[in-house]
């Protein structure tokens, strides 16, 4: 089983996408744990305030280092695990990574910056690996970090119904077709690719191939 | 204004994430607006079961084309507007396409797959763009339709606290520290960078640049 640790200001704006169908299934399964630490919890600050002006001008607030550090120190303890930091400078996230993480890791923690970013003495005291899901810039590292968690936990043996599903060449290329088999929209018919209905598995087979 | 319109079995999964913090207060202002239309509400299927097995077998079940067409139909009436569709061999999904979109669409129709993926015919029918949020493989297109929703969010004036917020380079490179100067972790000292408490606003620029 792998633990997700989330640390972020918003554990509510993700819960509901982690419980939900297939993420939600696989932690009633036990395959997957996912935790939330929120840093307003760790600081010492009398009114939760985690945000601060940035050293040096700029717009907008940074998070300050004392509370994430706490909150990562309390999701791993003694324990060893991999800690994940969302930067678009970062290394590209891929199904690669994703597997890689299913098979040999135990521990993943996932700190969600917001706002301008994290004081970045937290990156280099924790040696965080910095990755990247994308070329785009988001509000936050809450999708990130749910992207990761969706990608790494499909990959773990039982969480798809068919561990066959999984397969990517079928994610990446082949066209899915369903009931019914001829489809009329606006009075077009839309019919489903002959070979689908043939029965002959090695057409179909390269069907799928050659798209 | 942008109106994004989510189609998506699992519109509660999406909804927090999407009303909280910056998202929420832009919703709240009406720089954008969010709408969900679930395919369940568009079947015919008395038990308003929208999956089946697919054409040609293969692992798991396929999304049945009418009850999506039904809810883009719903989503953009007359109007017209772009339309995504998420698949891993779809283009690259980037700032430029966030920054684009936010200047000139006014609607934009997100259709999120699950399971095994949506009938083929719904893509040509609705002649939807094929984008990928990153190469790797997710439990279905809710996640990237939420990605997305954020990246041109955030392009949209006023939506950030300031709009100098989202210059790319400062979120590309530079490090942001705040409170406290000299912050003691476990017996070590660790320090703002000089430059940045100098009040020399020639040379901190110089610093975030050379990052």
């Amino acid at each position: 089983m792998i633990t997700f640790h989330i640390i972020t200001l918003f554990p509510d704006a993700c819960k509901p996408y982690l419980d939900a169908s297939i993420l939600g299934r696989a932690q009633e399964a036990k395959k997957i744990k996912i935790k939330y630490y929120n840093p307003r919890d760790f600081t010492l600050d009398k009114w939760a305030r985690v945000d601060r002006r940035p050293y040096g001008g700029g717009p907008g607030m940074v998070l300050e280092p004392e509370s994430i550090l706490k909150a990562a120190q309390k999701a791993l303890g003694r324990k060893k695990g991999e800690i994940y930091f969302f930067d678009t400078s970062g290394m590209q996230f891929t199904n690669t990574m994703a597997r890689a993480a299913a098979k040999k890791v135990k521990d993943i923690v996932l700190i969600c910056g917001h706002y301008e970013g994290i004081d970045a003495r937290v990156q280099k005291i924790l040696k965080a690996k910095k990755i990247t899901v994308g070329p785009y810039t988001l509000t936050g590292g809450e999708l990130p970090a749910m992207l990761v968690i969706d990608a790494i936990s499909r990959q773990i043996p039982g969480v798809l119904g068919r561990f066959d599903s999984l397969e990517e060449e079928r994610t990446a290329s082949a066209e899915v077709y369903t009931r019914p088999e001829v489809f009329v929209w606006k009075s077009k018919k839309h019919r489903v690719p002959k070979v689908l209905l043939s029965g002959n598995h090695k057409l179909i087979d390269e069907w799928k191939k050659q798209l």
